[in-house]
């Protein structure tokens, strides 16, 4: 085998109960999760990985961001909700370029890696930039273009529309590259950035093509409650009727979801991605993660952009999810730690459609892998594996990110992503690009 | 000078902005801050620390923990409040010996020292142990017993009771100690765990003694209920007929104050402590910082014990307040982060008494420094140093903490605490003690 990690702690969540292994090895070969056990495995490996004191957990899955937002950390924080879009984020992306999303991206990418993260479902415009980033930097990518279209139908055909959003184009570019490390979701941004012929036209590509969807749903009271006004429909109901959810794929935020829109999700297999730091930080209010399981709603996590966050750190995500759900119920129990776990592994390689390849460390799965260090005041000592990785550990606490058995980062150097020359062009290229 | 900062961007919270000045020099002299500027400073160096793509603040204060509960971290979590306190949480505390305190305070100190806090205040028994363990790890901690009595008067006289709850012999042990590095306060646990013998003798001591006082305050609904019930009187207002409040302090928690709890508070120079991860964590419930802080009342940051939270990170707390506050009034300028810094410094200097010493980076203060690495991917690009500190920053970016000018870690080491010995001691004394 090409490598084995030794006498770690295996959190494999290949089990209800998480299915943690101490003193564990996980072997990899061919990109692939060949072994775990608690025996040495017979097969010699080329290299071994020391794992004691170690945590070896799936690569955390972002279900929801925006990666190229890393240029607005920080900018124009705390400003009431609209100053903040229209007077600040939406000039600010409106002199982006290709290239500055390129750099962008590389660096949104580069920190999503070194806090232990392998996969992300991204929305984004200038797409083919973030895909060119992700495809070089070695990450698992599903990204989508988040179409806003306010049009009527006779301003095109259903064929045009796809080439009007740029759908067809990065469908046919970049869906299934590299074995189907990158994948292309079709997508309208939301319903109130869109009309109707785009949502049947996305509708329609995606059932033709077998694409999943990524849309924004519900994550504002006023978008949620305008659509009831205008439609007589909540968003859910509303895309429903035009064809959307047919292939499932991600529903982002759902903070307003109603319970039919809940139960209306189930059906579909649409999943919902919850991100709690972005719509506690902008207000939006808080989503009821608890029902929408309850409904049978498949719920994973994501960050959102940096820009209402401030990081991608999914292990801070993990447990600002719990800590929302303590406190929505006033119950401790409400959500546990390997609720927020299962969110940002099986259950958000489900929201991927990659649960048969990722999201569990299990023989024959991609060797999607991350290596936490519990070796620090901060987690020690350590009743529970669990419990530390979701309220003590943070992204920093990575030591090893691997994607398909490929190291992309370990001991706080990339070795996918030349981390320098991006600062170099962010602060160079970017910067007085967008601000000057 | 001792030490000249080179180069780094203070955040010195002389201002009312924050006062950030980039590109300053910090001169520290004799464990005091001598030179705050833009310009080099005249006086030679014996050492100069680059400060180029760092950050330097004034060392974080939690003004409400308990230290020793280190050694819960993650035991029993996400279990029902009851059953974890009374099936766990204190059957395990029950097994504490003096040396396991001290062994767990150490391990706190270590954490807390790690992630740039400089100064404490705190509540425990076995409290001469903590104070052994604050004294040789060389940081500021105000320590208090948090007594808990539910005697009738008869059964002692008022000299008696600061003997009972060993109030006089921590007092005239540790009060003062290293020019008033260690100060002891008086305190009662909370109204609940006590009776008016103990409150009244606990406010003579205080007034007395001149010392300020330390209570949990309105933590959970059933506490502030009951007490109502019991007395017709919220918690606030019992402790207030009884003294307690007279000389200024610390009200930890107050979740459910209401608004006449706060200007009351605020008449009394009391100040309140929020807790944000543990309210959540324990859904106790959200406090109404914002209210407070109309009313007048100084509010600080605390973490609650590792138990409930489950680390020591201030910078984690710091972004825990600001989303709690904008979730709560759904709006996202309820509380900035130029708010949180201050309730992490300035105000939790004032909470403590120490106003006058630390929470500021200016000439006179004591060098309770702290420098952040922002050279980091999730801290890039920096639009504002306050933003990245409070959204994007977590305690691990930390690479110094100096108390009084004396280094006690510098890049992953510490200078006056042997963490190896600790872990050991933790692993092989008190786990076997206190889970065997």
């Amino acid at each position: 085998m090409d490598t084995l990690f030794k006498g770690v702690t295996a959190v494999t969540m290949s089990e209800q109960d998480g299915g943690v292994i101490k003193d564990a090895f996980v072997g990899v070969s061919g990109g692939k999760i060949s072994y775990v056990g608690r025996e040495i495995p017979r097969e010699p490996a080329a290299s071994v990985i020391e794992g004691a004191g170690k945590v070896l957990i799936p690569g955390l899955i972002n279900a929801h961001t925006h990666l190229p937002m890393a240029f607005l950390r920080g900018y124009a924080d705390d400003s009431p909700l609209r100053e903040w879009l229209y007077d600040h984020v939406f000039p600010a992306e409106a002199k982006l370029t290709d290239r500055a999303v390129e750099i962008c991206s590389r660096a949104g990418i580069a920190e999503a890696v070194s806090f232990g993260t392998t996969s992300v479902s991204d929305m984004y415009s200038h797409l083919d930039s973030i895909f060119k980033a992700a495809d070089e930097a070695g990450i698992k990518y599903s990204g989508s273009n988040g179409a806003i279209y306010f049009g009527e139908e006779s301003d095109f055909g259903f064929e045009t529309c796809a080439d009007t959003v740029n759908m067809r184009g990065m469908h046919l570019k970049w869906h299934g590259v590299d074995g189907g490390r990158l994948r292309f979701d079709a997508s309208i941004h939301a319903e109130y950035t869109s009309s109707y012929p785009l949502w049947e036209a996305v509708a329609e590509y995606a059932i033709n093509n077998g694409l999943r969807v990524h849309v924004h749903l519900s994550e504002t009271k006023k978008e949620h409650e305008d659509c009831l006004t205008k439609y007589g429909l909540t968003p859910a109901q509303l895309l429903d009727c035009h064809g959307l959810w047919k292939n499932g794929g991600i529903a982002a935020h759902c903070v307003w979801l109603t319970q039919e829109d809940a139960s209306l999700l189930a059906r579909r297999g649409v999943s919902a991605v919850h991100n709690p730091v972005s719509n506690q930080k902008l207000g939006s209010g808080t989503a009821d993660i608890a029902m929408m399981r309850r409904l049978g709603v498949n719920a994973a996590l994501g960050t959102d952009g940096v820009s209402s966050n401030n990081n991608l750190d999914l292990f801070e995500e993990m447990k600002a999810a719990c800590l929302l759900a303590k406190n929505k119920e006033r119950d401790p129990a409400a959500m546990s730690a390997l609720d927020a776990l299962k969110m940002a592994t099986v259950c958000a390689a489900e929201a991927q459609g990659r649960q048969n390849e990722c999201g569990k460390i299990a023989p024959g799965y991609d060797a999607d892998l991350v290596l936490v260090d519990f070796d620090r005041p901060h987690l020690t000592p350590c009743h529970s594996v669990i419990s530390g990785l979701v309220y003590s550990a943070r992204g920093s606490d990575v030591v090893m990110t691997m994607v398909r058995g490929k190291t992309l980062y370990k001991d706080g150097e990339f070795l996918t992503i030349d981390w320098e020359k991006t600062k170099y062009e962010l602060a160079h290229e970017v910067m007085p690009l967008v601000f000057a």
